[in-house]
């Protein structure tokens, strides 16, 4: 535990930080930030008055799950879970964090978002920010150059928060990747083909999944004049476009990156095009994108992938869009960002209606793309395992599933419990313990009330507001005569049942 | 991204401090931690020789799970989570940091285990050290007054780790709590049962539960002269009675924490006591203890304990042990920890085996109590909630069970692939394509190799390695036909199936 002088000396600190930052007049963000260190600073000896103030608080951008949530989350996870398990996926689990030098120029200008954890002698360790890298570390660290995996947990990142639209810094990921030397287009269409049938399984109206190619991109920007140390960066900047409109990212691109406003433009056109298999023939035939040898070579592969999701039946909701970028910098090939299209949907989760009627996309649900270069990064020999793969952005998900759920006032049960053993009279805690552990031990879901003489109308009561079915009701009669009160709960109809055969009978009053 | 020069800054700095310590002969540990943080801070600008060296390790003390492993964690949680729902437990989920706050003043001396976050600017963060203060602050933050809540989750301490031994700096812990007020010890009775279930159904070999009471040790300190300022730091010393012989600990309580001998003896009289009613019976008219109202009051919630475990046929594992302290400051009244006592078990891990043969215990494997007061911490009016709770150390339990699939040489199955759709003929891409994505629709876990023509043998020989069950065999004569050859695997059977009775006799010969 810290020092009391210490904290008292942090205290001073903090308050003159917050007093410099008033008299600079700093943002009211930023003031907000600082303010709230020095209160939880003072808070950990007591605040001024000498009494314990805390702030009883989630740290900003994270959130509990109450047991409600919990059931929707749980639900959604077995539609993911039972979809990667019916691709043949193995599943394997990362530590929370990793070497910092790890992650080090992973994620080019998303660095800045890495958590690091304080440097408490020891190790430098940084949260992951998402579960490939991670992945990829594994796979170099345990020599293994082919597996299809699955990875269900936490990332972290020092984001803005939006939490009302499912932003959080706290966050999952659903990841699905296939590594190993494969032929082309063949995984990287079950990837498409997999976000196909999470996104219908989960029943939450329409998507569309764009996809385009890092290697269409970078020959698209060489074609346009865009110097070859600027890709990076200009990436990132139409990695945008689906947050702001054309004009400000050309600005972006103008302004703040240097380009000139002849490349921007000349990307502008490109970055309009949509369409399917034919546009990707019509840009093979373009005079500038054709004399891009890396954009012919993606262009032939968005060709293949098309004629493998025919096979797949995937194609209704795959459209080849060029303005798709995608920030990270492991990208090599194909990517792909799948976004809900539904108005209904969609009110739902934007902050600001603005009063606008228009279908509006609630953003990316899911994204992906090839890496083949992550792995040999880490690699001591830089030997390379091509890797693609889909993560699915599941808090999206959730949010959309809890407000629908709370829109349907649908009753969502936290527990399975089948049976509460219950009693009229007083005096029988002992004959309900030691029922309820008979069916325990029988494997029965059960509950007893933690009190020696619970009123039988707060036994009924519990049972109607937690969805319990049943009820076992034990009084002087019932035990002298061997046999149990079976009570239905919805209907309230009762029947006496032999305590032997109690079991069964519960078995099959609740099995389907 | 950090700054090339701050990192070479940093790189001079660490240097000085590895020659510091050096020149001051520090111990091998120390160096050895500080070096490696130089050769980090070395890999990230590319090392001395300029090339990037990448340390490729998970952080200390953490590990990765492979799909075997997870495939017996997930075995093992399903048994854990089976009997949570059984007594009718909902789930929760919390952040994986809190407030720094939230945790100072919770662990007593553990407290400087407890993992920082760097502050990057916002809120002190740390990671969670265990569910339960998490747990409490989430009552708290949201007045709820009584839950029965179970919680799977990682937690994080800076310890010294001992991975052979399933002691690791991240690991997973399994909580069971119930939070409300009842008639005593009934809620109490239950978390014991629990633990008996779980550990009965994991099959892990014989085990004891030793229960205690924080109010019968403090009672027994004030009787033995301990002043009431060194409770808590005697009760620590008391702790390490399952890892050190009792003329250590007395050592330390006398020489390390000021503790008169005769204080010592007496306690070391009392500690070296086990039983079950009967002994608490016993203190009941012991002289001196009957002196102490607090341990009065434990004596008998022990006694009542008992007659329920009796119902609950749980007490051939109980054992009354004085000797049980629990380090952790917020345990208020009876406390709990259940070890493994099979010697069989216990070789397996224990590190140093010094030759001995006789029964070892291999450390707690589960462990909780009563915590009346955490709740009330957080609360802005100090409201209480009474909580009592288990947490299955579950890290321990995965390490046996790993240790014993590997000693039985078991085949552990890391998919649920039923069948996998194959050619024999070259050129049928398009049509495994298109039936394994037919079957994909039907719900059938199904794979198909990612190659334009691969060799028969190589796809009978992944069905063989990861136990895949049957093989869907196309043809030109079948595709001719209308049939598919469906193979079983194991008994290299071949049987011409028509492909609209496919999906049906796929289902049929793997539903059992």
């Amino acid at each position: 535990m810290e020092d009391k002088a210490q904290i008292q000396e942090a205290i001073k600190r903090q308050g003159e930080v917050v007093r410099k930052l008033k008299s600079e007049k700093a943002s009211k963000d930023q003031i907000d930030e600082e303010v709230a260190k020095l209160l939880q600073l003072k808070a950990q000896i007591g605040g001024d008055d000498g009494k314990h103030q805390f702030v009883l608080k989630t740290a900003k951008g994270t959130r509990d799950y109450n047991p409600k949530q919990m059931a929707i989350r749980e639900k959604v996870f077995s539609t993911i879970i039972g979809c990667f398990k019916r691709h043949g996926a193995e599943t394997i689990d990362t530590p929370v964090f990793e070497l910092k030098e790890t992650l080090t120029g992973k994620y080019g200008e998303d660095s800045k978002l890495i958590y690091d954890l304080k440097d408490q002698g020891g190790e430098l360790l940084s949260l992951r920010y998402d579960l490939t890298v991670p992945f990829a570390r594994y796979l170099a660290m345990n020599k293994i150059t082919n597996i299809k995996r699955y990875h269900i947990a936490k990332v972290y990142r020092r984001d803005n928060p939006a939490m009302t639209r499912g932003r959080y810094r706290e966050f999952y990921q659903c990841d699905f990747d296939i590594a190993g030397q494969y032929d082309a287009m063949i995984p990287d269409a079950e990837c498409l083909k997999i976000v196909h049938e999470i996104l219908s399984g989960l029943d939450l109206g329409d998507f569309r999944i764009k996809v385009n190619d890092r290697r269409i991109l970078d020959g698209m920007f060489a074609v346009c004049g865009v110097p070859d140390d600027k890709f990076r960066t200009i990436c990132s900047t139409v990695d945008k476009l689906d947050k702001m409109p054309w004009e400000d990212v050309r600005k972006e691109m103008v302004n703040e990156k240097g380009l000139s406003e002849e490349a921007a433009d000349q990307i502008g056109e490109y970055v309009s095009l949509q369409g399917g298999m034919d546009l990707a023939e019509r840009l093979l035939q373009d005079q500038k994108m054709s004399q891009s040898k890396q954009a012919c070579a993606g262009l032939s592969d968005i060709k293949l992938l098309f004629s493998y999701l025919q096979l797949f039946q995937a194609t209704d909701k795959v459209v080849f869009d060029l303005s798709l970028a995608r920030g990270l910098d492991y990208y090599t090939g194909i990517i792909y960002e799948a976004v809900l299209t539904q108005a209904g949907v969609a009110t739902v989760s934007t902050e600001a209606q603005n009063g606008a009627e228009e279908s509006v996309s609630v953003g990316s649900v899911a994204g992906g793309g090839r890496y083949d270069g992550l792995v040999g990064m880490f690699d001591p020999k830089g030997r390379k395992v091509p890797c693609v793969g889909v993560s699915i952005g599941i808090e999206r998900i959730f949010s959309i599933m809890e407000q629908k759920a709370e829109a349907a006032a649908e009753k969502v049960r936290t527990t399975e419990v089948q049976v509460m053993v219950a009693s009229a009279q007083k005096n029988l805690l002992e004959e309900r313990l030691q029922l309820v552990s008979e069916l325990w031990n029988a494997g029965i879901k059960a509950e007893v009330m933690y009190k020696k003489n619970p009123k039988l109308l707060s036994q009924l009561q519990h049972c109607e507001e937690s969805g319990i079915p049943l009820v076992a009701i034990l009084g002087e009669q019932e035990l002298k005569d061997g046999v149990v009160k079976l009570r239905v709960v919805a209907s309230r109809e009762e029947v006496d049942i032999s305590r032997a055969a109690l079991i069964d009978e519960i078995r099959r009053r609740t099995s389907c």
